[in-house]
């Protein structure tokens, strides 16, 4: 197999373009680097379309037998193609798994209300895995789910627990009406670890606001219950997803 | 009062060595960018000696009043002296307040054994002083507690929580004998909702471990209490800050 050597070939502009999110979007693919991620994306299922390789690799072959097109590439042509800076000798384009309703019978669920940081937003899809969530939803404004560095934070929770895109005010009131809690953190809230309690046969929806605004004013209206982290020293606030992950095993413990 | 206008100025030459770990540890001194944060820091007590402003302000005042030379200076001046790319205007050198000893009667101790992501020095830090933590123990291997990065993550909790800079193998013994519970967290170690009772009336010193290969073999080692965050999906670990969030306040509600 002959080796892509020149960043201007078609292949190499392809995958690159997959750094973009309106190229993301147009094409339904994102970039996964690195053998480690790889063999976790194809182990949760996910499909594999194209693929970069420094080397020959026993990944190779499992790639192909599902359906991707593999090809060998010099190292500049890799780089040109991946995120990092200094990859790790191969990248691969796979189908995106993005959803637009919750899967059945979700019981906990993040949503993520106009979280702006790529790494806040993965490391919390990764605590969303961690502590047994059923799924992350994406209202808008969000750092796109798909970017390499959001699914690098992640660290492979990406593939497994499903992301759902859409307007949070017009998808929580059929759920709230449903019975779920719609939990929100806010400074008038009840202390965490003084709250009623939280029904634990009902869906329970904990919602993570923007970095600096927090939860929108239109989703307060909405919550049912208010929670605050107790501030015990100077800080005023905690990053968002160290809040994140406070909350959610404080509230599936 | 004449602006300084040159990149190669001593003045800005010396502010913006201090981007080096080791001039900082030569000079004693460190940046602090911003007009909120640079309040902030003179709010807690610390040492202005040396400022930048692109523009007249109320702040340079405060400034000399406690003793520092502020210059006033050109836009591309202040931009080579700070340490992010679009500066908020003023930049000032602050004597570090790094301590080689714990403050008296400390009770709630975070440890970081090489933690080296300046991010999450910096998160674990304000989430600290947020949980109401008496200091944080740098070991060595951390990310510099002075850097502009761990400063900006902090969000002026490097400030207000001491930082306390030793070796943990040589540090904790003593506190140990003391009676301090030695808390880490460990693969093997009790699950953290399900653990026996930690003395409150003893100091509890937390450690959190290097992001790849958790805390050190020499300072389990010295343990009396091994921990587990359940992991209840398919992620096999916690971002560090985020362990450290939920265990310091699990720990402390």
């Amino acid at each position: 197999m002959e080796k892509i050597t020149s960043t201007q070939n078609p292949v190499i502009r392809r995958l690159k373009a997959l750094k973009d999110a309106k190229e993301r979007t147009a094409t339904g693919l994102f970039l996964v680097e690195g053998e480690v991620m790889i063999k976790e994306a194809l182990k949760c299922g996910l499909n594999p379309i194209e693929a970069l390789f420094e080397n020959e690799s026993a990944l190779i072959d499992a790639l192909r037998k599902s359906g991707a097109n593999v090809h060998l590439v010099s190292r500049n042509a890799l780089e040109a193609a991946c995120d990092t800076k200094t990859p790790q000798g191969c990248v691969c384009a796979f189908t995106m798994p993005r959803k637009t309703a919750l899967p059945e019978e979700s019981m906990k669920i993040v949503a993520l209300d106009a979280v702006q940081d790529p790494g806040n937003v993965g490391t919390i899809w990764r605590t969303a895995d961690a502590a047994g969530f059923d799924a992350v939803i994406f209202g808008e404004g969000c750092a796109d789910a798909y970017s390499p560095k959001v699914q690098r934070a992640a660290m492979g929770s990406g593939f497994r627990v499903p992301a759902v895109h859409g307007k949070l005010t017009e998808m929580l009131p059929a759920y709230i009406k449903g019975g779920a809690s719609l939990i929100v953190s806010a400074l008038d809230g009840s202390d965490l670890y003084a709250r009623s309690p939280i029904a634990k046969d009902k869906m329970m929806i904990l919602v993570i606001g923007n970095e600096a605004k927090g939860v929108s004013k239109e989703v307060q209206a909405l919550s049912n219950v208010r929670l605050k982290i107790p501030m015990r020293g100077g800080a005023e606030s905690l990053n968002a997803a160290v809040a994140a992950g406070i909350l959610m095993y404080e509230l599936t413990k």
